[in-house]
């Protein structure tokens, strides 16, 4: 179990994790996360030109008003599916509707897994109907739902958030599921946020942007953009008023801290990472320029293969910036690797190489931080070492 | 040896190899291109903010009408080296002057290997000492040059090209290193072209910049761009009269040809590969939209080491294309692998997965061919699998 609370779940909200037969490995696969009254409802999408039948659903529906739950498969994609993907999304909205109410433009979907293969929708149909019984607002049916979105992962990833604003208790849960094609440049995979907040869904589809901005948004495993990339954010109004002013900025910014918590769960659990790699770059003219030059940095082989060698070989780090597309006044950045200067004013800083690598070493985390002097801008990303199980894992995948 | 016949090399130019101990293996790692009269000489270089001192020497020379040679040294890239490293750079030359003749203006200089650490000058001027008497226009100097370039490189680049213009037999040798780090926007790494033919400079910069476009800006091993990335291009004129017109385009379809050849050596040798990727993207609207999104599949890892697995998985192929940041009309891209189309009108074609996984592991070489409805621009563009191999490689270099 994930640790949380029972007391932690999200007033008027009931979930379950089921096995339908989609993966093939026979494990939960099917995981229903349901309202007992209509939410706002906002979502963030993959910007990929080749998007899921999903992702097509969700984003012809969102903001709403009207969202009831969501219906998540993990096992298989529905991307590249042409006309048949997108009916087979529709028939999923219409089996939930059919059995929990509302209309089949009350459910938002979503899908995970191999691309390109036929939905297997009788079994998803019938998996939907054994699994109403399970629904249950106890936490172990969140934490069925967070294992049955698993792909590659190799643990849930759930939060969550309690806050008093406006003399309510508000709460805040939340789940996603990623581990690898993680390159996202508006959103990453699958998470979904669940709150008994009351917020106006154009209030909510902005606070889901921003907060996505700083967290799905900044985080890379191999730079590789999914086609099913999805970020849902339901609010029921179960907890009372609906939120405005200095309350909704309390809201947002519980939702940018759950996505934050959230988002760095994925490359910490990034296929065969060994390390979780933040990289805080600052002094920048703008929050772009600093997330294309941690991008540039996070996405570098050479990089990833450094850390994973435990090799503090910043000349790799120092060009990878260099090569980010954005323009930096001379002699360009300083860079601090664990907390050691290695590099400033364009020439190497002397340092204790082996006291360096053996922090690298030693420690889970490892921090890259580059200074610029270009302005006041800042981010911080988060990606993983790339490792041989990396390549062994993806070299056979599918066939 | 190369396999090259002695009648290949250039009238006018000599060469050596020596081995000056800035490997720490002692191979071979100082080549000299020596030019027994002045040269035009044309140069394309890394496009990366943090670039090394030599490309900054060469950058200020060319193009020229007095190039005397080039003086190259692997082992050391004299990047990130601050001042020390440009006031090394000039050393160079002057050395090179010194021992040879002309002003240390007429010297282009070369380094690659490992970053941000100080060349050892004096090992390299002792070493340029030692190598004069070993200049020869005999094969085996060029052959000698283009093993000390290599740094991980496991084989030598070299290639030849003899054509009659104008009643005169033009001769052209290439050389050119690399392996890894391999993500050119402008060049890569270092190539060196070398030719009889007499051409005007800045003639001379414009061929090499048009036929570095299809050659060397159209490889990726990870696409990591270098800091050190050079192609110089020495045009003695030892065969005749100067080129125009049609003969100046004959000697540019020359220029192209060598430079293709040698480019596509790069992924071929690249670190750890087991395959040698050829990415075909035409029906676009502009040569940059073909190839942002050639190199876009060429550096994904999900690509990468998918061919690794001889696994045809196209919806990998698909979706990186389709984050490449350029439009395209719908549906999309139809999809070709070694001959067998995978993917149309945005929905999978049935194809025999077995037979085509066979093709991928039989075959040295992997093919795919991407095509578009959007226009009638085209490129071809080259990469390697990613293998553990490489991730072994890199994992520790320096430290």
């Amino acid at each position: 179990m994930s640790g949380l609370e029972t007391g932690s779940i999200p007033r008027g909200f009931t979930a379950c994790g089921v096995k339908a037969g989609i993966k093939p490995s026979g494990s939960l696969d099917l995981a229903l996360l349901v309202s007992d009254r209509p939410c706002a409802a906002a979502g963030v999408y993959t910007t990929n030109l080749v998007y899921a039948a999903p992702v097509a659903w969700d984003r012809g529906l969102t903001p709403s008003t009207s969202v009831l739950g969501v219906v998540v498969n993990a096992g298989n994609a529905n991307a590249a599916t042409g006309d048949e993907g997108l009916a087979h999304a529709r028939r999923t909205a219409q089996a939930a509707a059919k059995l929990l109410g509302g209309t089949s433009d009350d459910w938002l979907v979503a899908s995970t897994g191999v691309i390109g293969q036929r939905l297997p929708i009788e079994r998803l149909e019938a998996g939907l109907t054994d699994a109403v019984p399970h629904l249950t607002s106890e936490l172990s049916g969140f934490d069925d739902a967070s294992r049955a979105i698993m792909t590659t992962d190799t643990r849930p990833k759930i939060v969550s958030r309690r806050i008093n604003i406006a003399d309510s208790e508000i709460r805040l849960l939340g789940l996603a599921k990623g581990a690898a094609m993680i390159g996202p440049k508006m959103a990453t995979m699958l998470g979904f946020l669940l709150t008994d907040a009351r917020v106006e869904p154009e209030a909510l589809q902005s606070i889901l942007r921003g907060a996505v901005e700083r967290s799905f948004n900044c985080i890379s495993v191999e730079g590789h953009m999914s086609t099913n990339d999805t970020v849902l954010l339901l609010a029921n109004g179960a907890a009372g008023e609906a939120l405005c002013g200095a309350d909704l900025d309390a809201f947002a910014a519980l939702v940018n801290d759950a996505c934050i918590e959230l988002a760095r769960m994925i490359p910490d659990d990034g296929e065969g990472a060994t390390h979780l790699i933040t990289i805080d770059v600052d002094g920048c003219r703008t929050f772009e320029d600093a997330r294309a030059i941690a991008r540039a940095v996070a996405d570098s082989a050479l990089v990833k293969t450094a850390i994973h060698g435990a090799d503090p070989n910043w000349g790799r780090i120092v060009s990878a910036a260099g090569y980010a597309g954005v323009g930096y006044a001379p002699p360009g950045p300083a860079l601090t690797l664990n907390g050691v200067e290695l590099y400033r004013d364009g020439r190497p800083v002397p340092f204790d190489a082996d006291a360096v690598a053996r922090s690298i070493r030693e420690r889970h985390e490892t921090s890259i931080h580059l200074r610029f002097r270009d302005g006041s801008a800042s981010v911080r990303f988060w990606t993983c070492d790339l490792t041989a199980e990396y390549v062994r894992l993806n070299a056979d995948y599918t066939t």
